[in-house]
């Protein structure tokens, strides 16, 4: 009898809200969910079938943990990945490869990765540490990017002059040219181990300039198809010359001059997928346990405009989390709340999601702007 | 503070499908849930709060579990009422209400109370053992129902001579005329306690004649719109008439010459509203946590054709439960699988269900036709 999805069992490194939302999809499988995490209060706690609470970054706690599952997937990067390198040897199934995490959470490596493939990216430049920074290939101001551990806006400074460099980083970082852009777009891309590639389609960011944190997403784009077209072309080189099991989250600019370039990857459920669960066929999370189960991927295809927002908390608050506001926008039409069970909120922590699905694009918008206004996470 | 959403520990009584369906969406609202279950090993286990293992039948059990809740509801109607009275007393929530379960316990008690609604129904008598069987006030051949217990079409029989008595129920049970219907239809209705109520559209439903099971749901029906229009205000009337807080399905036939008569209540989720959770804007089981916490309704529209259907167990396979076609179907556009958890296999049982959405009916039809001949569930 050939090995069915529920006789592989799951291990997930990170219990935040990527592997909440993977869970969500993997009930529907009877997968068998194991997860480590640091915090015992993690958001995938309740709903897993094994919480191990462990660092993801030390290596016997992820070697340990491993061994008790089939397939091991992330939800975060910033894992152990000798541990992981270990696992593939003695034959567990690591998607995405531990090679391509390894790639993937160094931003040095991933730049001339991009170089070397063809990969159209910003013209870069890598530094050792701040000293180096005062004589740049290109001129101020332009970006400062550490290599390693950036996460939601964290590691990303913009240097505007030489005075700007004695707060920079004095870490292995890559300098980057500010890239004029119109638009910071994304695209999911799936591939499973049969090589069944799939994209969802392009979808538009909208920063929080302050938090720099995805606010506001919007899908599907209305850039050109041919552009459209361009970009996915480009998601799919990118997770082909990666040799990828599992999806991978491309970041790319548009320029003012219609370029695209890929700013960075993300080879799991990312931020820019959330819409996927109400607003296409299949949603980003299904999609990545299809392709790492080598089973036949979704359908992509949006069945609606969908906007997302992410629910950050409110400046000023710190404590137990209070959702106010809530009772409204569940009375709007096409509203979908997701909160991620974090009992403790603080400014900017992602407390959940809200994604607004509307046949027309523009109250799709309207509407996102009233959860926007309405809906506060305080304490 | 006003209390919000994730304050109120959610109880419970039933570990089944509709159990986890329910936590499925509760999971998104950040709400504790607690479950009671006699099987250790329920579909609810691994995805809930807290798990008790307990009879739902017994007095103790369902009292203790109940006192650790806020607010307790049911996924199965065969629970202890007189402990959830008592919680009533004590202040707790409970919805659907304790009389309302009582009432729908005892289909006789229903059928008595659609007369005095004026609920239009087939004409019944109420019979308290097999010797009344002899002479009922109307023809051969006819239905008999015993009044309580009766589940997943246990409990119900045809009668079509004197010989048929033998082998008949011999407890409380009422005798109905036999219904010529052409379809039977479903309409689920959901009222909170600020008495907003809202219907979804009615889906037809086909059954499978030896197992007595549904096995095949259309979503929306193409009845007339008048006709379609009765049928909700019948649906909103019994809800009224039952002042009830949840959601209530509402089972009805559509007789040959076009007369509605409701058939039986359920008033919890059902098997005729799963296709609401890809079918429609809101899912039934998201409608009933809106309900009972008295949140505005959500949505109840349809967003697209959706044929679903039961997986049940093969006949001849009782054990381990394995999926064969599984990943033949996952390959089909707009095919969503639910399995409920289940490791054991026996005929008939319900195992998961699967929704196939399509904008067009026949073609959803047709892959649900597709679906039914390739996905089996064997041992």
């Amino acid at each position: 009898m050939a090995k069915q999805i529920s006789d592989l069992k799951l291990g997930i490194l990170g219990g935040g809200q990527l592997g909440r939302m993977i869970i969500q999809e993997a009930i529907n499988y009877n997968v068998t969910t194991l997860v480590l995490d640091p915090d015992a209060d993690a958001p995938c706690k309740h709903i897993c079938n094994h919480f191990t609470t462990g660092s993801i970054s030390d290596y016997d706690s992820v070697y340990n943990f491993g061994k008790k599952a089939d397939i091991i997937t992330i939800e975060i990067e910033k894992v152990n990945i000798e541990a992981l390198e270990q696992l593939e040897k003695e034959g567990k199934l690591v998607f995405p490869q531990a090679r391509v995490i390894r790639l993937i959470q160094d931003k040095g490596i991933q730049k001339q990765f991009f170089k070397e493939n063809d990969i159209p990216t910003a013209p870069f430049q890598l530094v050792s540490n701040k000293r180096e920074l005062v004589n740049p290939n290109f001129p101020f101001p332009y970006m400062l990017k550490q290599r390693k551990d950036g996460y939601d806006g964290k590691g990303v400074m913009k240097i505007n002059n030489i005075a700007d460099i004695d707060n920079a980083f004095d870490s292995p970082s890559l300098i980057e040219e500010l890239v004029d852009f119109e638009k910071e777009v994304a695209i999911i891309v799936a591939r499973n181990s049969n090589g069944e590639m799939k994209t969802f389609p392009m979808v538009e960011m909208e920063f929080n300039a302050e938090a720099n944190l995805v606010e506001f997403l919007i899908s599907p784009s209305t850039y050109p198809d041919d552009l459209q077209h361009k970009a996915e072309e480009i998601a799919k080189n990118v997770a082909l010359a990666l040799n990828i099991t599992g999806i991978l989250a491309v970041e790319m600019f548009i320029t003012k001059n219609g370029d695209i370039l890929v700013n960075e990857l993300a080879p799991r459920p990312h931020n820019s997928g959330h819409q996927t669960i109400e607003g296409n066929f299949v949603s980003q999370f299904e999609q990545h346990l299809r392709a790492i189960y080598n089973l036949p991927l979704g359908d992509t295809r949006s069945r609606s405009n969908a906007v997302m927002i992410n629910l950050l908390g409110e400046k000023g608050h710190e404590g137990v989390a209070v959702y106010e506001g809530l009772e409204k926008i569940m009375a709007i039409e096409g509203v979908y709340v997701h909160l991620y069970g974090k009992k403790y909120t603080k400014p900017f922590r992602k407390m959940g999601h809200v994604t607004i699905v509307d046949q027309n694009r523009e109250q799709a918008i309207e509407k996102a702007n009233l959860v926007k206004d309405t809906l506060k996470v305080i304490s």
